[in-house]
């Protein structure tokens, strides 16, 4: 899914449960033409990760560094550690007319949304609330008031959809997926993403066919 | 395409010679649950003329009472002879949750874009301004200057694609219809369209759930 000009920043994210990790995997293994975007993190390196790959390992130092010159798209500490979206390999990769698929918690994609004026928002969906009650139920709550405050903080979660552009139902995977490829395939027909150059062609054309 | 709310308005359009009637024909023949608009007009049926399938057959009185009352979402007089869109046909089809393609010229887009709030508008472009002029040439316009004012009217009629939300390239038939079908499906996707069917049913579920 190349195109000519600049690729699309699409990011996926929605509550945990929701399934937004294997509806990126199956996307990603239909377009293998599309990047996924690689976080950087200050924590050591686990068996098999490799550089590049699974993270952009480095320091402290060099994190905060990147915080300062606003290097990130979004980041987060975690129990000591940093994690983070970095601004310029996104892009990099987006200059060079691919797309990159972000998959993010909400929190993390609603701080993209304030530090970039583009990106495609999905917001992942649980086939229903029934279904994530469910699987909260398999996490392990036990009693109703440790139930009622993971289903509470789903709900209200589920709230900050209106703060994304689409959102999908992961009722079944392929589906689900077929609907992201069909977002992809619309946003790059938006007039307002390709305007200039549908204009800019045509006036070429014209040049050419007629005033030669 | 049905959908369990309202239908969408697709506005299919463009100029002559880009071919968005053979797009919306292999569209409706793919989608059979998508309703093609029917005009409404003045004229005379002619032989096989159906009235309610091609066209809603009224008397220039009629008509005028129609545009009194403000039912139509567009329309023009063309050699003596009225045409319209009737309002109430597209909205009881709508209301019933089936999607409309209303096929129309780039004048009457332009109308039924200030005459209602919804409406998907979509521009068929041509392959190129070489092919559209290859189609005009084939028209039968032999001068130079001939050409070139029915060239500059093509060119001039590809800039209102600014006025619409997707842009669809027709190079392929099947490549064209296949973004429109991902556009419709996208358009289903978008939280500004979905946004309180998803907020109710989790209003309903939780309660049902939780509080029972």
């Amino acid at each position: 899914m190349t195109n000519k000009g600049r690729g699309l920043l699409i990011v996926i994210s929605g509550p945990s449960g929701a399934g937004k990790g294997t509806i990126c995997k199956e996307f990603l293994d239909r377009h293998p033409d599309v990047a996924l975007s690689v976080s950087a993190t200050t924590r050591s390196p686990r068996n098999g990760e490799v550089e590049g790959i699974n993270y952009y390992f480095m320091s402290k130092e060099e994190f905060k560094e990147k915080i300062e010159v606003n290097d990130f798209l979004e980041y987060a500490e975690v129990y000591d550690n940093y994690y983070g979206t970095p601004k310029s390999n996104v892009e990099e990769v987006l200059e060079s007319g691919k797309d990159v698929i972000l998959e993010i918690d909400i929190q993390g994609a609603l701080k993209v949304k304030e530090n970039t004026e583009e990106g495609v928002f999905i917001f992942i969906l649980p086939p229903s609330m029934e279904e994530l009650k469910q699987r909260i139920i398999k996490r392990g709550s036990e009693t109703q008031e440790s139930l009622m405050k993971r289903f509470k903080s789903a709900y209200k979660e589920i709230n900050f959809v209106s703060r994304y552009n689409y959102a999908v139902v992961n009722d079944e995977v392929d589906l689900a997926v077929e609907k992201l490829e069909s977002i992809v395939c619309a946003e790059k027909c938006r007039v307002d993403r390709i305007k200039h150059s549908i204009l800019d062609s045509k006036e070429g054309i014209i040049h050419e066919q007629l005033y030669d």
